[in-house]
């Protein structure tokens, strides 16, 4: 078949396909019927060999079948009960025996959260890695700050790498808060009250949780609360955002005006550009943009899948089928991506050296200015002095030292050697280094 | 290889995946490459033979080999062309003479759009004419209108009908209109001023976007407006709300306590529930709701891919490979899906009938008001004395007409004959049928 | 003035209202220059008297002169720092040393979003109880369930309010979670690394958090994270999407042919609609649909926000003006309607007894199906014989258990007592009670 | 009062305001009452002088009176139906008569709407003309093309103005083609059957309609279709879209390290930022960039508006007192903001070309390519040796020319003149005067 969704021909990594693909979800639903069939078995509800029948039964279910059930009675779910069965022997009247169809999907899905959030974390604590080491190398390379697209105040890589370390280290945490709320299944039947299999429900509905490893929710609907899946789309589409700032660093960073850092390029064979052959172009980063986009897209959809009519409508049903793995498999590789390209991040100190001086001085204005402050001057006084003097400079075509000697007022209170130390960047990084030590106490697992 | 997105597995008509598939994309690339090299040809900047051969070699190209090349480059635009030049022999140096990428791809998306919008237009005319024969064939349909959920003044079936078939031909007019701003390709080159195919690149776009039924554009960048792309999914966000609108109307009419429409359902196969044997739930009209919703988180992407830095950034590319596939797609199933339950709708005009007499007249009070004031009542007066008696049925479980029966200011006016006439709905439809008609005569083609 | 936006003429409570006005915000904006020249003061870095006059001197800064002086030199806070020197006399030349404007601003929100949380907790709480209440007052009261709009087994009222009950909880746990990310100022000045008041920035940056009740960052640039404030914009899209699912419930449950629930109306006085005088409309529920749409669409903007080029760029300004006020009194005017609205729901239980009477027996398909079940049969064939009699009794007009008499299979198995038994709602309620006790005990503070 | 909203005290052109104030849209309202009373009268339903003494009451109708009845009887247009009988003496009797009200509130936002499209309409202009200017001024002023961040072949910065200005232009276009699709009236009552007024509903609708200068539909529900206000507000997203990006380009112009270009700035008096003394900050664009992203938002609640229920629910009603001001306003500040910037725009030509200077030939690196390939070297050889050089230049710090001047393939073909050539910016502009020329043409009146 010709594919249409780039999930299935050109992105995704494999670890998270495999939980998400129409195959891996048919396993997962038919892995909850088979824990119903044992836990009913448990309870004396069905026979234990009936149990174990379905057990066995499983890797023979097809998903070609299911769609064949499908295509005629038109019901996702009963056509897999219906395979199943097929495949149980005798023992399929066993099968899904009062449950409702999303007592299984829901369960199903609480299973897929739980492998998709295992792979999130171990990207995310990769990318934070990536990061951190970042941050500890460059805790003391100077280079530009930048606000408005303007230069500012020196500062050190470090600190714009500790700076999003911490970032990535606040979505972890509001995965870790938000985990449990999602890896919750169900068998609470079709309204919620679990009068099918009453009044075994609650008894089995517990076994069947802890033997999935997941938690048995208080009450329900027909379904769980799409304000749990609303959840975790909503905190996936702060992380790419997150990302898409990170990525869009690197891309300004790269620009070949300021050129102080580069993602990694493979000189010899990549092709930056059909026609302009010199070209490295932040590909990587701009792959991250667009895709963040996608995700950041799913949040509408995942919150209006919450407003489901009484007990449930199924309008959330073919809408989930995109939000959960598009969310899931857009996200690991956008963590991937972006930790790949900031642990073989080409930086570059001498071009951050001479970026800040080409400055010639400006952004220290506020270090002079400061400087001149500690003398006593009046700092209203001491901000106009160093305006005008940034003025002149710029206007002029001076540096700022040079526009500061030729105000009386400057030189009244410094000295050319008192201006050299207030105009070095490395002397107006202000805790920067403290900063980011304390940053990386604090990310340590 | 297990499929990810539902779009490769579940939902998709035939017609716009043979748009919209990933060899299809790759034909539609090679097609504007050959119409590149004959239009070169023709002006004589390569041999005529190279052009030739340029097209002979397409079927040749297949996207296996592309894919490797790309793994290697890096470049997914040169992957193709380096593929196609292999094929070609020594016509290989005369492909892609001059073109950016770019040139390629927005040309070759065009294409896509211009083969996309005519399927679209197709569901289009097939949705309106569904409405518009129920419109005809309900024009005199008497049912409840209802505003807020509450039982309103009459209307009929066919008049809903007709709202919603205008309601099509809006967004048809709309399509029509906007279309010609998407069927433009480029090949302007690298920054939009054709430099490397100077001077004979106005001349050589001229030609390649007649051949392959396109508009040049007057200027561009190293792309196409994102502009255009992102009027085309936003139209498709307030076409997927209305069908989300049309099929709701369904799913509400459709409800166990009204029961006046529903969709077709085969009872004989058909399961509507794994546990309620006896329901029948619209389903297709939710899973209109749920696809539309996927439709319309599409457009926060789609625009933010026009914010482009400079010449061109290349954020939109990964973006655009789910945004427009999954627009088109989706649209063309949608357009289907809502027509069929039209065309199929069940409708239950005596169920209708008993639903009005249900209503016990309330909706009727402002028929019987009117009659009140045509008879020389103060208009608050009979405002004031229908809300009385009203609020008294309501309260009392009379119906209507008893409750106006014992108010003296109603019966000094209107005898029990002239309160059944005002009472009858079909005596207070207004201009439904005129407005039927007219809107019949608007939808002609 | 004439106002244009509505939450300055018809939406928002004063309690919130005091915390975002616009004098609210310039309130803030000088508690907090007023703690730095006060932390300033005991570090020694500027005199005591100074923190003192400047203190003394905020009441007299008015937002006209502010305005005034903005006007002017174009700048917001730096227009505020002028105003409040102009008050503070020779101190003024000690107000905002040291800091950045984003220092002032960034603490003076993380003050707002203090209170106007606090005022968000207290929402929460109002619902959260007016919802338990309803669960517990009508535990065992029976109504029919309802899936895709169709009738479905029976349920309590009860446990439909500890449903929502309980997803009222889930959002007061997530606030609970995200609140310390907000609650953080920051001192860190122009890009992050504390230069301009180094040595002394961490130790005045602890003190002023201190006094103001704010926890002090590990690191920022020119502005906290906004990732933190995505969060708290993303929750409320998240509540306000399940305030519009308990509303739109009432509104279904309001329906003239359900008519189970009502907002409260005041009979006497109310209009419910220019024409229609007897209608009851959902109006306060309706409302909280269309202002919780306008909290949804925040989303966007609050995310897009966090994409900050370098140290920062100022595109949040403008839009966090509107993106933090909105949400938070839209979100406080929703939380207090919606809890009104359920507070003071007429409920109806007689009308939901009869409209279980005039299901026929349908919803009890599935107890029916139980019970032959229990007798031994297949359960295949029993949902078959359910199945084909549910379908007579909807075509033929039967009740269910008219139908279920006709078949030789189930009265073989269930005589009259015991088919009454199976089609009494209230013996289908399975663990209905047993959960909503186990929801009302979770939900206890 | 203290306002919330930025709309009520800090942004809003007054022109704007004047159309969507609480007070405006009153007189809005008013002035349908009029018209529909002077065709009723026309059609000899009311007196004549009832219409009249109608007319004259208008200027009387406060909005406080307005507000005090609606909080008596909860409900908005009713209120200023009472508060115009009121005032209107005997002829009160005549107010409103017949029409439901959304009859009123419909038509008299579509007057609004025609106010507010002229005010747009005027933005266009503005800055369509701005842009033209700039394209014209600029015709031939070289600069370096940028894409992915990085230089690209040089363009000419009348390229990039022309490009916008036709963007520009195609809004304006759309503009015109939605608007007759919102100047639409109506008064066919509370569910579009005309009933209360009929048999003169048609006639009546079409004389208001002609003397509001507005077009009656061929049928409506009790409201005009929302699709209407949602291409409205959807175009709004594609245009501020679209100006976004004009304004990222100047603040990405802006920046430090490339200073071609640079919002207007008042040296004497703005205050760039509050510690670094010297800079001169984008903010007018960066103010652009955040108020797109609030006029972005506003798409997903008008789309949702139009999900109305049977022949209407009220959800969108709230939601419109945000989404339609919002829209306008925002819109209407930001073409002339972004047209302002345009208009002002500080352009550097002498920077752009020591830039293009700085760039050391590479962005020529094509040209060069293009000059061996008509030197009769194969393409594919060209490519490669240019490349070569590029990433030697790239590696050692030389410039292209001297990188070049190192291989004997290119000396072979290229003496050092025709290397300059080639080399030389104004040589590889291509088409970009003509098409320049072009865009003008088309961008005529």
């Amino acid at each position: 078949m010709d594919p249409i969704c780039p999930l299935d021909y050109r992105y995704g990594r494999p670890a998270m396909r495999a939980v998400f693909g129409a195959d891996a979800y048919l396993q997962r639903l038919l892995a909850v019927e088979a824990a119903l069939a044992e836990a009913q078995a448990a309870e004396g509800i069905i026979p234990a060999a009936h149990a174990e029948a379905i057990r066995t039964a499983l890797p023979d279910v097809k998903r070609e079948r299911v769609e064949a059930i499908e295509a005629e009675i038109r019901h996702d779910l009963m056509a897999v009960v219906k395979a199943l069965a097929e495949q149980a022997g005798e023992a399929g009247a066993s099968v899904h025996l009062g449950a409702t169809s999303y007592d299984i999907i829901d369960t199903a899905r609480a299973l897929q959260h739980r492998e998709a959030m295992e792979l999130l974390e171990d990207g995310l604590t990769v990318l934070q890695a990536a990061l951190a080491v970042q941050a500890r190398v460059h805790r003391d390379t100077v280079m530009l700050g930048r606000t408005h697209g303007q230069w500012a105040t020196p500062i050190t890589f470090g600190l714009k790498m500790a700076n999003y370390a911490l970032e990535v280290q606040r979505h972890r945490r509001r995965l870790a808060e938000l985990k449990p709320r999602l890896l919750v299944g169900k068998l609470l039947g079709a309204v919620g009250t679990g009068a099918a299999m009453a009044p075994h429900t609650l008894t089995v509905q517990a076994q069947v949780m802890e033997a999935l490893g997941l938690t048995a929710p208080v009450a329900t609907t027909q379904i769980i609360g799409r304000d749990r899946v609303a959840e975790l789309v909503l905190w996936g589409a702060n992380l790419a955002t997150s990302l898409e700032k990170f990525t869009t660093e690197v891309r300004n960073l790269q620009r070949s005006e300021i050129a102080e850092a580069a993602e990694a390029f493979d000189a010899a064979k990549q092709v930056g550009s059909s026609t302009m052959a010199h070209k490295r172009n932040p590909i990587t980063c701009e792959n991250v943009a667009g895709l963040a986009r996608v995700v950041r897209s799913l949040i509408h959809p995942a919150l209006e899948n919450n407003l489901q009519w009484h007990e449930r409508d199924l309008a959330n049903s073919s809408c989930e089928r995109f939000v959960i793995p598009h969310s899931y498999l857009l996200l690991d590789e956008l963590l991937h991506k972006t930790a790949d390209v900031f642990r073989h991040l080409f930086i570059d100190p001498a071009r951050m050296e001479r970026n800040l001086a080409d400055a010639q001085g400006l952004p220290l204005a506020e270090a002079v200015m400061m400087a001149l402050a500690s003398q006593g001057m009046d700092r209203q006084a001491a901000h106009e002095v160093v305006r005008r003097a940034a003025m002149a400079a710029t206007a002029g075509g001076l540096s700022l030292k040079e526009a500061l000697l030729r105000e009386a007022e400057v030189t009244a209170r410094l000295d050319e050697a008192a201006l050299d130390h207030a105009l070095d960047p490395a002397n107006y990084l202000g805790h920067a280094g403290e900063i980011v030590d304390r940053a990386l106490a604090e990310l340590k697992p």
